[in-house]
């Protein structure tokens, strides 16, 4: 499968890119020294026993890259912030029952992260070139915030990168 | 004034700082192939009418680098993490009624981001050597949640990068 160019408007059924986009609403602060683009995406922990929390996911490459197990999280959004100036792939299917024909796959830039929106099915971490660190952002707190799914071998992905 | 290394120790009276620490929690998941530095730093939003969002803050190097203007934000923290590979000043002073012989200054490494802690005064974003992007995570919602404190020209500070 031949990933797309990552774009807000191809990803939209799945979460927002998070990126310096000339269409988001920018705010000159800081005396003028400063432009904010704002509000590129919302942390989405449910409920109030929810919190955001910030890590850093530090991710290997798949070598060969099969895409084989997707996992969603019920409670909370999952942002991905990319912090080595590598591209990276994104795999998405629709929230709800998992189908494998419904599964997209985005090509992210080095200056581009992403939202997976609550309940989005998403491959796990698929850096590109070297080992990758990334600015993750997403929900800590009780409950079972993690379904995974495993394609067989034969409904496995071969990725181009 | 000449900025002190950012340790995580001599930043703990501020906030956090985030980067991927030996001393972090570190957990292997997607099938050994990703490391999660596990929650570095946590989002506070205040009370649950605010939501933690997501921007990119693009900054000028201030030039001079005269530190005159002090903030916070009184219904939440808000965190900077570099984009750019570059590193950035960080000038902060403890929570309450702003001191001016309490600032310190210290030096981010372009793997280093800052959570400044809710109510802690911190001048606006300092990058050096040229424009850069940062992540920032913080509060949207009702109130008002910024302060600021301008120093007389006497008190203003002028910084080594």
């Amino acid at each position: 499968m031949a990933p797309e160019p990552l774009t807000a408007e191809a990803f939209a059924p799945f979460g927002e890119v998070i990126e310096a986009s000339e269409r988001a609403e920018q705010i000159a602060i800081n005396y003028g020294m400063t432009t904010r683009f704002n509000d590129l995406a919302a942390v989405d922990v449910g409920d109030d026993k929810g919190r955001a929390i910030l890590s850093i996911f530090r991710g290997r490459p798949l070598s060969p890259p099969v895409l084989r197990v997707f996992e969603r999280h019920p409670l909370g959004s999952q942002a991905f912030v990319p912090l080595s100036g590598r591209p990276f792939l994104v795999a998405v299917a629709p929230a709800g029952a998992f189908d494998p024909a419904a599964i997209r796959l985005f090509r992210a830039a080095p200056h581009q992260g992403v939202n997976y929106a609550k309940g989005v099915w998403h491959h796990f971490l698929l850096p590109l070139g070297a080992e990758s660190d990334f600015l993750v952002i997403d929900r800590a707190g009780p409950g079972d915030n993690l379904d995974e799914i495993e394609l067989g071998p034969e409904a496995a992905i071969l990725a181009e990168a």
